[in-house]
C-alpha cells in the first residue's frame, strides 16, 4: 500500500553517529574541570540533541503503528490517497517531556556552582531551590495535560468550539502552583498610564484569567493556522528560536559586545559581557534564572520540532495532529508565564494574531465557516484534459502546475449588512477575494485565513512555496518583535520588571 | 444496537442532590470558625464526593463517545455480543487527577493552622512547604504519565511483555524529584539482621531500583488479576480503603481510644487520642504529614473507584481498560514511596502476590500461556440440548446455570520435567486441576491464576459470585496485613522509622 511518495524519508546514519558524541560531550562537560558557569545549559543542549535524534528516528518507526490504530489521514492537498500517519505530535510530545523529566536533577544543580562563582553582588545560594523545582514541575504537569488533551482530541475528534477551552484545563496546574506559592499578581504599568494607575497594579484574580487566556491563545492560534504540510511545526520552530534568541540576551556571556539598540530608538545604551553583570539582566540573578528556565524548555522544543519537521516537510510523511499544537502552545505559555515575559512572547505571535483577527468574522459566525478552510488543491491541466488524458492524468502529474488556490466559503443566503460591510472592507484591504453577483450581492468569499490571504495577494503557488512564505512571514514577525521590544518598548516602560 | 442488558444503569438523582450540599459543606468548613485542626482533610473529602458524583455521571455519558472512537470490547463471559465501551478508566483517571490538581492550594494551607495549634514539642512552621509541594507535584506527574501510558496501551494494544516496563517510565518523575531533593536512601534493618548490617543500611541506587520495581509491581499485579466484571476496580477499592484505615491510625484524633494491639502480640501498648501526641505517630509531625499526604491521594481514588464500580459491576456496562490499572497501581506506589510505608503497602497486595507467584510458571514460559486466561464461560444446558433447543438457547437463557469454569491451557507437547514437577506440586496443593493421559503425560492444566484457583477449589460459580469471592479474599488479605503489621512487625522492628 505504501507508495514511494509517502515512504519514510531516509535518515543519514553518518549524521547520527556524528551527533551522538557531540551530545554526550555536552552532558559530560559540566562534570569536568573547570566547571562552566552555567552547567545546566550544557546538559540541556546535550539532552536536546538526543531528543532531536530520538524524534528523527521514532516518527518513521512508529508511523505504521499509528496507521494500524486508525490514527491516519489522507493528505487533502495531494493526488495520492495513501493514508498518512496522523497525531505523531504525540511522539514529539513524549520525547520532549521525557527529556524535560530526565533533566530535573540537572536543572537545579547549577544553583550550587552558580553560588560558587564570584558574583559582584556577592550572591551565594547554598539551599536547594525547592520553589523553582515546584515551578518546573507544575510546568511539566501542564505540558503533560496538554499532551493528553491533544491526543484525546485526535482520538475523539472534538469539535472546535468545544476544544477552545481545553487549554484552560491544561493550564490549571500552572495557576494552582502559582496561587499556592503566593505568586505575584502585580503588573508594571506603562509610563503613559502611570499618572492614572501608579507604577504597579495588582490584577488579583484577573491575573489568573490572563494566564489561562494566554495558554488558550498560544495553543489555538497555532492550531487554526494549520492545514498545509509543515505549517504547524514551522511556526512552533520559529517562535521557539525567537524565544531562545531573546533568552540569550539575558545570559552572562564571558565575552563583551555591544548591540546597537540605540539605533532602534532605545534610550539606554545596552552593554553585553562580563559574568553576571552582563546582558539585559543587568546583574539580576533572578532574570538570568528566569531566562535559563525558558531555555531549558525551548531548547528541547526546537530539537523535537526540527526532528519532526524533517518528516512533516512537503510532501509530508507524517502529520502532527492536534497534539503538537497543544504541546507547543502550552510550552510557549509556560515560559511566558513562568519566566515573566508574556508581552514579549505575544510579539512573537504576530502572524498568529493577524490570522486570528482575520478569522474572527468566520470564527464568531458572522460569515459562514466551512469545516476546512485550507487552500484548495487544483490540478490545472487536469481540468482541461480530455477523458483519456484525465484517466492517466495521475501518472502525468506535473509538479510545476501543482498549485494551491484560495479556498472559498459560499454564502448560501445574502450576508447581513454588517457581514457585507466587513467583507467589503477586507476586500478593499486586499485580504479577501469576493465573488459578487451583478446585483451587488456577495456570493462567495475566500476563507479568512492568513494562508488564503497569501494566495490572494501573491497568486496561486505550490504547497511548499506557501509554507515557505508562511515561514518568511513568521521570521519577519520576529524581527519586527525584537525591534518593538528593544526599541519602542523603552518609550513606554522603564527598566522596572516585576 | 444497545440492548437492555447493557443500557446504562439508572442514577438516583435524590442521592446526587443529597450529596452536593454535603460535599460543599466539607469544602466550606475549613473557612469557618473554629478552624479544624486538619482543614485540608475536609477539603479533600469534599472534593472526593464531587469526584464520586462526576465519575458516576461521566462514565455512562461518555460511553457512546468511546464506542464511536472504537474503544469498545465484547464481554467474553456473556451471551450477548453488544459492544461495551472500553478504557473508561480514562474518565476515572481524569476526574481523579483533576481533583488532585484543584486540591493543590488546599493541600498546603493546613501548614499554617497546623503551625498555630499548640504542639507539645513547640513545632511552629510559618514558611511555605515548597519541598512537600514538589513531592506532591512529582506524584501528580507520575500519575499523569501512568494515565497517558495506560491509554496508549489501550489504543495501540501493546503486548504484555512489552508493557511490563511501562510503569518504570511513569515512575521516573518520582525518582528524579526524589534524587533532586537529595532523598533518603537508607532503610531500617530488621532486628534479627542488625548484628550483621547495623541498624541502618544505605541502599543508594538500589533504593531507586526498589522504588521503580514497586510501581511496576503495583501496576502489573492488578492488571494480571483481571478479566471478570468488577475485578480490577474492586481490588483497587479495597486496597485504597485499607491504606486509608492505616493512615487514620496516624492522625491526631480529638478523642482518645485504645486498640487491643497487644492481643496481636505487639510489645508496645498503643494509645490513641489527644492532638499531635496521638495515634501511631507518637507526636511526630512528619509521620502525620506523610499519612495526610497518603489520605489526600487515597480519598479521591476511593471516590472514583466506587463511582466506576457502579457501572462496571456485573453485568458490566463499561470496562476499565488498562488505564485504570495503571493509574490505581501508580497511586499506590506513589503513596507507598512518598509516605514511606511501602512494606505495609505490599502487605495489602497479598492476593496479588499470591496470583503473581502462581502465574510465574506461565508468565516465564515454563507452561504454555494462552492469550486470555480468564475463566471459561459455559452455558451448561446448552451443551446437551438438541439443535432446535440450541437455536433458541439464547432466549431460554437461565441465569442460574450461568456458571464460570476454570479455563485451561493445552500442552501441545509433553511438558519438560521441571514443568511437570511444578504442575504436579500445584495439583497436590489443589491450586490447579490437571488432565492426565493414562500414560501419565499431562495434557491440560487449568490456567495459573487466582480466579481459576477459586473455581478449582470452590467449584463452578457465576461471574458475580466469583468477583465477590475475590473481594472477600482481598478483604481477608487486608485483615491479615493489619495483624502482621501491628502484631508481628513488633518482633522484627522497633519504633525506628526513617
Amino acid at each position: 500500500m505504501v507508495s514511494s511518495e509517502v515512504s519514510p524519508r531516509p535518515l543519514s546514519s553518518t549524521l547520527l553517529f556524528g551527533l551522538a558524541p557531540i551530545a554526550s560531550w555536552f552532558i559530560v562537560r559540566p562534570f569536568l574541570d573547570p566547571i562552566p558557569s552555567l552547567p545546566g545549559l550544557y546538559t540541556s543542549i546535550g539532552f536536546s540533541i538526543f531528543a532531536f535524534m530520538a524524534t528523527l528516528h521514532l516518527v518513521p518507526a512508529l508511523g505504521p503503528t499509528f496507521v494500524k490504530a486508525d490514527l491516519k489521514g489522507r493528505d487533502l492537498l495531494k493526488v495520492y490517497a495513501t493514508p498518512i500517519p496522523e497525531s505523531l505530535g504525540l511522539v514529539c510530545a513524549s520525547v520532549y517531556i521525557l527529556a524535560l523529566i530526565l533533566f530535573i536533577p540537572f536543572a537545579f544543580s547549577d544553583s550550587l556552582s552558580m553560588g560558587s562563582t564570584q558574583t559582584p553582588e556577592g550572591i551565594f545560594v547554598s539551599e536547594f531551590p525547592h520553589s523553582r523545582l515546584s515551578v518546573y514541575l507544575s510546568s511539566l504537569l501542564s505540558l503533560l495535560m496538554a499532551t493528553i488533551l491533544g491526543f484525546l482530541d485526535d482520538v475523539f475528534d472534538i469539535r472546535w468550539r468545544h476544544k477552545l477551552p481545553i487549554p484552560i484545563i491544561a493550564s490549571i496546574p500552572l495557576l494552582m502552583v502559582y496561587f499556592a506559592e503566593g505568586g505575584n499578581t502585580h503588573i508594571v504599568v506603562p509610563l503613559p498610564l502611570r499618572f492614572l494607575l501608579g507604577s504597579l497594579v495588582n490584577l488579583g484574580p484577573l491575573y489568573y484569567l490572563y494566564m489561562s487566556l494566554l495558554s488558550t491563545f498560544a495553543t489555538n492560534s497555532i492550531n487554526i493556522l494549520a492545514g498545509i504540510n509543515g505549517s504547524e511545526v514551522s511556526q512552533a520552530l520559529i517562535i521557539a528560536i525567537s524565544v531562545i534568541l531573546n533568552d540569550l540576551l539575558y545570559l552572562p556571556w564571558p565575552i563583551g559586545f555591544h548591540l546597537p539598540v540605540h539605533l532602534l530608538g532605545s534610550k539606554a545604551e545596552v552593554e553585553f559581557g562580563g559574568v553576571w553583570s552582563a546582558g539585559m539582566a543587568y546583574g539580576s540573578k533572578e532574570l538570568v534564572e528566569r531566562h535559563l528556565f525558558s531555555l531549558y524548555f525551548m531548547l528541547p522544543l526546537v530539537a523535537v520540532c526540527s526532528g519532526f519537521m524533517y518528516h512533516n516537510w512537503y510532501p509530508a510523511r507524517a502529520f502532527p495532529g492536534d497534539t503538537l499544537c497543544y504541546v507547543t502552545g502550552m510550552a510557549f505559555a509556560v515560559v511566558g508565564i513562568q519566566a515573566h515575559f508574556s508581552k514579549t512572547l505575544l510579539l512573537f505571535f504576530l502572524p498568529q494574531i493577524f490570522n486570528f483577527v482575520l478569522s474572527c468574522p468566520q470564527l464568531f459566525g458572522l460569515v459562514p465557516c466551512p469545516r476546512h478552510r485550507v487552500p484548495r488543491y487544483v490540478l490545472h491541466h487536469h481540468l482541461t484534459l480530455s477523458l483519456s488524458d484525465r484517466m492517466d492524468g495521475w501518472t502525468r502529474f506535473d509538479a510545476d502546475t501543482n498549485l494551491l488556490h484560495p479556498s472559498k466559503a459560499i454564502l448560501m443566503k445574502p450576508p447581513s449588512k454588517l457581514a457585507a460591510t466587513v467583507l467589503r472592507i477586507l476586500s478593499i484591504l486586499k485580504l479577501v477575494d469576493l465573488t459578487v453577483h451583478p446585483s451587488g450581492v456577495i456570493l462567495e468569499t475566500t476563507n479568512l485565513t492568513i494562508l488564503n490571504f497569501f494566495l490572494v495577494r501573491l497568486g496561486p503557488m505550490n504547497e511548499k512555496r506557501l509554507v515557505q512564505v508562511l515561514m518568511c512571514c513568521q521570521i519577519g514577525g520576529s524581527v519586527l518583535a525584537f525591534s518593538v521590544r528593544y526599541g519602542l518598548a523603552g518609550l513606554v516602560y522603564d527598566g522596572d520588571r516585576r
